[in-house]
């Protein structure tokens, strides 16, 4: 046995692999982050805001208790119940048989994904949605119809109708009824209800994706879609917004014949969550720190919204229209057709060291969304917000002439 | 817009998870892991030895320093330099552009199944396997081969040269080298440079599962496959077994090509593994602490090996046969042919309430190993494994009459 070495070619890939890409917005995020960058384009919560003292002190406290907490384990009872009290605030009755505990929400639109698509399967979707779906979606080749969002209402319900009245028939929705990212505006009444009306009618599942739902900043908030309709309605939650990303933990709702599916689905890709996190957590929910720091994120970020509005009245071109979000962290804009947002992004770098996203980060298809671009207004000061939106409309002004 | 509600139905699944299935291991742990029940049947470390008291120190530590641990965030510089330090103690030299960092072990398993394998692909496997690396496979409905194990010196690789001289083109080949799970078996040396040759010669990349590597009880280790080959041989590793499975914490040697590829599946998956978690065992590995810790698990572990190999000689059939583990965490028992291990099963928990996991929970095909069970001697004491393999031994001599 001594073969003759051939020349050194790489390992095949899988057929998908080979039209994969890199999130171009991951790529665009890491060129934005260098020092001296005045940056509004990522989707970062403030980290000045965590509750690190407080959640130090839940992780000492829980491993003083009982090592245990760093075994294999089942999902948390403690971290469930909480979550069941967590999500009453959006409308939802559920108990703790219907939640599911994930490694952030992102694992579970892969979850949804692996369980309910096929290769090749039709997806009706918005020209614009969050990149990690994307990701998610790009192995199953999925046949994508686009249907347009208002800005001011969300998701066109009746184009949905249209297609499905047509026969279309797609693997389930997904949709960001508040906050959504990247386009901040969160879905009318009429059209939630019109929604979850279409997905019993045509059994066709919904995701809701709910990260931003604890972030609202005008008081009274519209339905989930899952308080609308429990068994067509899978809603996923996550504690990246309201405590912190580094914690990796999210929670899913779903009818309760479904959860030993996801279970099998999950542990194939990492057996289960943390349970040191979990109790973590839970430790940190019991000592009722919750509210309080829900309120400081909302008056924080509320104020920074207000501003970036503000400033958009101010210095941006009068031909420009924006989202004016009531939750979440994004305003999203359109500029003249005539823009192409990655060069104006060029000369934003460039000329006044200030970085959004250009919205074809976001789009499902190539072309679309050159005239638009993504602004963060969570991880600023308002100081730092009114000067940069400041410069980016010297940007923009220069630009159009 | 008021339409009539159909009866409920439940939304379609994909269709590969009309055939899913609950994994037949987690669900015995759950049924053996009764009060009052002393068992051998999980793949658990032991809780008492987790270094709880230093972690919480490093968590903490991390937290007071920087609230940005909290955070999205890159890869941790700091843990992959110490990966590159620890991994040169299994004798791989790499730099830490080679090191991908994922949320335990069982996601790469996952992730590299997505990079590498089609639908209805070919698979050679080994008859008894990991059931994580099961799972992952489950949706590729892929066509499996198996070979034979020997108990001393490993998989078959003399079969396995014959399939793939006769033109058989497996995605890539699954192997744990050391303390193999759940034969506890390690790969001879001259097995393991055959192997790596076939790998280079057909061009089949080798997955080197190697959660159990640094749990050696016996001296002179053998060297892993990565270190023999660097190219063909994708290396995982884990925290789960040297510090704790809670913290969902392992990584990847690949060749550099392959990290961006590897990258966007596990966005896809979870977007990126806890920040926090990263930074806590970097901190816990800076304190210098793991050497000591270490030597106590080998310790430890090797005297409840030595005690399970003693009380098997003293209290098993004569004709029964098992592995000698040199390291990992698991025995492997053959019974006569006669003996059907889920029977054994019912009667050794309702008889005398000790617990172990049949054989038949790893085949990759029904019908295999139902003589066979699989015993755990990292999660009981020297009295518990001395009184359980004895009421165990009753049993079987009950049984056999």
């Amino acid at each position: 046995m001594n073969p003759t070495l051939p020349t050194l070619e790489t390992p095949t890939l899988a057929r998908w692999a080979h039209t994969m890409q890199r999130s171009v917005l991951r790529q665009m995020i890491a060129i934005v982050s260098r020092p001296g960058i005045l940056s509004f384009a990522g989707g970062l919560p403030d980290p000045a805001l965590f509750p690190a003292a407080e959640y130090a002190a839940a992780v000492t406290q829980v491993l003083t208790a009982d090592s245990k907490a760093l075994q294999y384990g089942p999902p948390s009872a403690a971290l469930k119940r909480h979550i069941v009290d967590l999500v009453a605030e959006r409308g939802i009755t559920c108990d703790a048989e219907s939640i599911f505990i994930s490694t952030g929400a992102q694992q579970m639109l892969d979850v949804f994904t692996r369980l309910f698509v096929n290769p090749g399967d039709l997806m009706i979707l918005e020209e614009n949605i969050y990149t990690g779906m994307q990701q998610v979606l790009a192995p199953f080749q999925p046949h994508i119809v686009t249907v347009p969002t208002n800005l001011n209402t969300g998701i066109d319900i009746g184009r949905i109708e249209q297609l499905l009245s047509n026969g279309a028939r797609p693997a389930f929705f997904y949709v960001i009824p508040d906050g959504h990212n990247p386009l901040g505006v969160s879905m009318s009444l009429e059209k939630r209800y019109h929604l979850v009306a279409l997905a019993r009618q045509y059994q066709v599942p919904i995701i809701e994706d709910d990260p931003y739902g604890f972030l609202n900043y005008d008081g009274e908030m519209l339905p989930t879609l899952r308080s609308l309709e429990p068994d067509w309605v899978f809603y996923t939650g996550s504690f990246s917004k309201i405590l912190a990303p580094g914690l990796r933990l999210g929670w899913t709702i779903a009818p309760e014949w479904l959860i030993p599916k996801l279970t099998v689905v999950k542990e194939a890709g990492d057996l289960e969550t943390s349970a040191l996190t979990q109790r973590a957590v839970a430790a940190y929910l019991d000592a009722g720190h919750l509210p309080a720091h829900l309120d400081l994120l909302r008056n924080t970020y509320r104020q920074r919204r207000d501003t970036m509005l503000a400033a958009l009245d101010e210095h941006f071109p009068a031909d420009a229209r924006w989202t004016i979000p009531t939750g979440g962290m994004f305003i999203w804009v359109e500029l003249d057709d005539a823009i192409d947002c990655a060069d104006l992004l060029q000369h934003a770098i460039d000329d006044e060291q200030v970085a959004f996203i250009p919205g074809f980060a976001f789009a499902v298809k190539a072309g679309l969304s050159r005239n638009c671009l993504r602004l963060n207004f969570s991880n600023c000061s308002v100081a730092a917000i009114e000067d940069g939106i400041g410069r980016l409309g010297h940007v923009l002004n220069r630009y159009s002439q």
